[in-house]
């Protein structure tokens, strides 16, 4: 066992701290809170919380658990199905963990992403007693060499007690150098972030933690769970085509250059439909500062318009994975994943000036933003980094297809029923209908500008008619207060956000 | 006229430039963008607006005006009585421009007052015409020292195509040392913001352009409006008792020193009762990283609490101004006045890691706060900078009466009519029944908290209610989306929040 992963773990000492899944999982008691590495599927331990989940079978137990994001491989589900899950926070995306939260069975707390750490950190939510962290080595320093994200892992690792690695042989080890770790000091010795460019490394390239923190490694060989992304379908493509026309205007306009600006670009169909988008478009040496990078990325670098691409995390199809990670060493000087404090970094974000593209689950028509509550009550996945980005953006864009559920669901609505984004934060909207640039227009010009531009009929007209008798009423914001949820009351109640046939529209 | 103003005007030539208001309002013509010094009724530009209103009532006009904050003395009513303000931006707090915004006839931009010059810079809303900025001298350079605001003073200053200055010889020249001014470089060369404590000083002591850009200047001798904050009563007193307790806690569970972390405190009466409650708190060596100063910071100052205070404007009560500003060495070295971006920079909140502490119109079960829209659509003032703070604090605390209007309106309802804050950003709410810590809780933990501690009967027995029938619908932030906004709505039709004796609570 010694000599046999050498290469992944070159601390000697540490090499006799390898146990088994479950051997590890022992170390996670009852009432214990566990960070664990994992952002959008990538670089998620995949092993330990499996093991817990199969030990809680026997003799249950509950724990806090905190991750980069969201987890693949089953990890969230399982462990939802065992029971160990009594609060989770800042991120998930799975199906069965959001049944338990909309539930009310697990406590979930909803957070930026880029905050999870700075609460750890002050002591303000409960600390980490273990961390599980997936990496592709441990160094002769015992400083981990994370995989596909860095997330939370690296304070995770910094602030608990205890770590466990998973040492992941799946993961290739040319992975080594893409990292880079840099951690804010504490209030009030704090310094400026020293990021000026999205290439900037600012940091080291793996988590330097005290080896004697290493109870115990694993070795596991699964590999991350790939993206479920579609290809991009005639609404996606027509969604896309707007925003390049938009940067080609405001390029003419002198506002900015063909490099744009950093670009941030949401997880999902739509964000990477829009990337996409920018394959055909005339500008070049573009950058992205981003969180996760999925396949559009990639597909830019190849097609030479992206000169470098920052994130947290690489999350990827089947078939792109096979084909990047298989060949890493090609991509490797124009990347960089960071911790997604640094990559979500308010300050960063302001300070680069970057365009950030969002998915919006609905909008309204003053241009607040739903991205986590459907039907204002059920939580989808979270607000995840969109409101670090689109707070402090250059450019905040959201997308979303006009309409869902065959158009029975309008995604733009007289008033959100929940708001992630407020109108304050939120410049473009834009749907496979055509785009509304929101900059400098008051309420009632910013109603118009989505109403006419973002909404198919027969929803146009309804919001039309909300809008004039809103105006009526008067008021900076117009509404008609007791008819302004009731397209989501009727969805609720028939199904359809449509009026019934033969009864007023309302 | 030359030697009159040697000490107020030291650059010879611009002496020439002195103008009465009328010809200097000349300078402005119909369709402008016009930038004016002010923000909280402290140095705010008092002739030429009141010469260009009157002028607009023999030759109809209409502009785009950008302050810092709200203006003092009158000048946002006779500009709107005038009918000269088409668009306003990025908040005001008269009643008459209030009431026209309300009635659509003014188009308001509700801005987080860290973002205006954000947007001028980078040439996303259209650009400045003439600045005009309120000063007590102006240096042999040209560079105009602003008097007690700063504002967004600099960036118009720097952005327009004239300046016209109003040297205002009712402000004491003692004032002349007291501002930082610091302008972040165009992207994307910008460099890391340089403050590393609230009394970091990394500016110019003066706004520096070219001083042939001075077109006009403009002698004055109106002080400043006062404030009109109320003295601490019973409720606000309680508030104040309740933080107090609150902080005296974290320092006893070790998340807090007895210096706090940097203070924000909003405008108005509530924020100013607060910190008075400092003054007989056990904290030593407070300081204030904070938008406006007010008549509280200088009693901190006095009571031995407060070691430094950095703002953007200082605004007081009659009594607290004459003694101040008739003796304003003696406080200088311990203050600060610097630009609205930087005061409310979300990379510095973040650094520092503020305490903001704001007031809500309104607050939900969930923490959502409300700030500025009464009953959803009337516009109040505006979000201020109670963004750029809560969102980036170290902790985020919103205060507010439990009732308003003696008991008819409930201070916390079932959902906000309007979200200016989001549950993500809310750390504490409080009222003078008591203090709702909800960092760390789930959505129906925090509504637990919050209707326990904070609201007062009736309203909280409704409110029980209310989540009992939620919570059997389900959902991670459980609403009954029918009756969510009906205590707005009946308020709307009978004036109170109240249901009418003898018919069902709902």
């Amino acid at each position: 066992m010694y000599h046999e992963y050498q290469d992944r773990i070159r601390h000697p000492l540490l090499r006799e701290r390898i146990q088994s899944a479950a051997a590890a999982a022992a170390l996670i008691e009852d009432g214990m809170t566990v960070g664990m590495s994992g952002f959008t599927r990538a670089g998620d331990a995949k092993a330990v919380p499996l093991a817990l989940a199969e030990r809680a079978r026997q003799d249950p137990l509950q724990i806090t658990l905190m991750t980069g994001a969201s987890l693949g491989s089953d990890v969230d589900k399982v462990l939802t199905e065992a029971g160990v899950l009594a609060r989770r926070m800042p991120f998930q995306s799975d199906a069965t963990l959001r049944a338990a939260i909309n539930r009310g069975d697990v406590m979930f707390m909803d957070q930026h992403l880029s905050e999870t750490v700075e609460l750890l950190r002050t002591g303000q939510i409960a600390p980490i007693d273990v961390a599980i962290v997936e990496a592709v080595a441990i160094l002769d320093s015992g400083a981990i060499v994370p995989t596909t994200s860095v997330g939370n892992s690296a304070s995770f690792a910094i602030l608990a007690d205890k770590v466990i690695v998973e040492i992941n042989l799946a993961q290739p080890l040319a992975l080594e150098g893409l990292h880079d770790i840099f951690i804010p000091k504490h209030r009030p010795q704090r310094e400026p972030i020293p990021l000026m460019t999205p290439r900037d490394r600012i940091g080291t390239s793996a988590i330097m933690i005290p080896p004697e923190k290493i109870a115990a490694i694993v070795i596991t060989e699964r590999s991350d769970s790939a993206s479920t992304i579609l290809p991009a379908d005639e609404d996606t493509a027509a969604i896309a085509a707007h925003l390049v026309a938009f940067f080609e205007r405001e390029v003419a306009l002198g506002r900015l250059t063909e490099r744009l600006l950093p670009i941030q670009a949401g997880i999902g169909t739509i964000a990477n439909a829009v990337m996409m988008g920018f394959i055909d478009s005339p500008f070049r040496h573009l950058s992205m500062y981003s969180e996760v990078l999925q396949d559009s990325t990639f597909d830019l670098f190849d097609a030479g318009k992206l000169d470098f691409a920052s994130g947290s995390s690489i999350t990827l199809s089947a078939a792109k994975g096979e084909q990047v990670f298989g060949d890493i060493g090609r991509y490797k000087d124009r990347l960089v994943l960071r911790p997604q404090e640094v990559s979500n970094h308010p300050e960063v974000v302001r300070r680069l000036g970057i365009i950030a593209i969002n998915t919006a689950l609905e909008a309204d028509i003053y241009g607040n933003v739903n991205s986590t509550h459907v039907g204002g009550t059920h939580m989808m996945n979270g607000i995840g980094g969109s409101g670090d980005f689109a707070r402090n953006a250059y450019l905040a864009v959201f997308a979303t297809k006009s309409v869902a559920k065959g158009g029975k669901i309008s995604s733009i609505v007289p008033m959100v029923s929940h708001v992630d984004h407020n109108d304050h934060d939120v410049d473009i909207i834009v749907t496979e209908i055509g785009l509304a640039d929101l900059r400098g227009l008051a309420p009632r010009e910013r109603a118009q500008a989505i109403i006419e531009n973002c909404v198919a009929e027969p929803y146009r007209q309804m919001l039309r008619e909300y809008v004039a008798e809103a105006n009526r009423r008067g008021g900076h914001t117009p509404h008609v207060l007791e008819q302004a949820l009731s397209w989501h009351v009727r969805y609720g109640a028939t199904g359809s956000m449509l009026p019934e046939q033969g009864s007023q529209v309302s």
